[in-house]
């Protein structure tokens, strides 16, 4: 399955979640494909690959759906994740997603400066970044979250992986190298504002569709 | 010109400013590809793009290369962008961005909470997001950065589109609907966060080149 196959259906979820709160139990492929932003022959698609399909006269059934979703997206057993980098964007991150997900938790935090250290920052214990790698093992963390600067990003992604973390979500401007079966994801804030600007200056390029 | 070579672009420019604040003077096709993550085919392809070719044997002169990038992704004039949401998310942006690039300044920011407004956060004035359509006007701002809730973010957008920003980087996890010649590129952080916890579950898809 692709990464944005599990991307869209991430956008579903939430999607969904939102209709459920609003009382609303069904949903139209059409429906949710306008919410997305993407065509509801690739919403079709998707839902199939998880398992699921609707009844063409009532539309897909929100509850059932979202299990669906759930039980392909999330471990049964939960997972842990860890941040490195406890500095505006990385207080914002811990903040953000504080008790959000029951089955994806940030359960600890990194920081080189030791006033930030030893100590609870936004809910979330902060270690030295010397002990990642025994933090990181004894809570058998999965997922790194990389908000330190471009030059000291390559040496947290060896530490992190070097414990057993196999998908890092890197904030840093910084093109990681790390083995190929680890997922890397990198979100480069400059580099999308700069986009937005140029193409606001210059008009809007042709449309895609896809995420 | 496609987003995925604006992207490039911006990703090769600052690796440039990295290399010419090491001193470094001149680099070839395969060392920027290197570090950017792409082919070097690309990187020729896409330096072509903004009218600058290397010589085989020394390479691209790096000064001479960031002029070329600059010039093509600048506005000569400058450009200003307002960011609206002064959350924990917000802050972090005000903060990275205070002073960093000469050619695009975030010159105002917008927030409803008025316990934040009429003063000056992170660098940057803060006013009530009454004054959007007001203090946009005024200031000739282009670029919208939305870090307000989802519920709250087509109304903003509506907003900034209505005043005159034609490009938005929007962070809110909401499918934004604006008139085709708008530029809209979404960071969703969450979802980002949940394709990384998948693929760490399931190993790393197939490698992607592109940005």
């Amino acid at each position: 399955m692709s990464d944005r196959v599990i991307g869209r259906l991430s956008v579903y979820r939430r999607l969904l979640h939102g209709l459920r709160d609003s009382g609303v139990q069904s949903v139209y492929s059409h429906q949710l494909a306008s919410m997305a932003g993407c065509t509801a022959a690739q919403v079709r698609r998707d839902l199939m690959a998880v398992g699921y399909s609707g009844t063409p006269t009532r539309g897909y059934d929100v509850s059932a759906l979202l299990a669906s979703i759930g039980a392909h997206l999330d471990a049964p057993e939960g997972q842990n994740a860890a941040l490195v980098g406890v500095g505006n964007l990385g207080r914002a991150i811990l903040a953000f997603f504080a008790g959000r997900r029951p089955r994806l938790s940030i359960v600890a935090a990194f920081d080189s400066d030791h006033y930030k250290t030893n100590r609870v920052i936004q809910g979330c214990r902060c270690y030295p970044v010397e002990d990642i790698a025994q933090v990181v093992r004894n809570n058998r963390i999965e997922v790194g979250i990389i908000t330190v600067p471009a030059t000291e990003a390559q040496e947290v992604a060896d530490r992190l992986v070097g414990a057993g973390v196999r998908g890092i979500l890197n904030f840093a401007p910084a093109a990681l190298r790390v083995r190929p079966d680890i997922y890397v994801e990198t979100m480069d804030i400059t580099v999308s504002l700069e986009k937005v600007a140029f193409f606001a200056r210059r008009g809007a390029p042709k449309k895609e569709m896809a995420r």
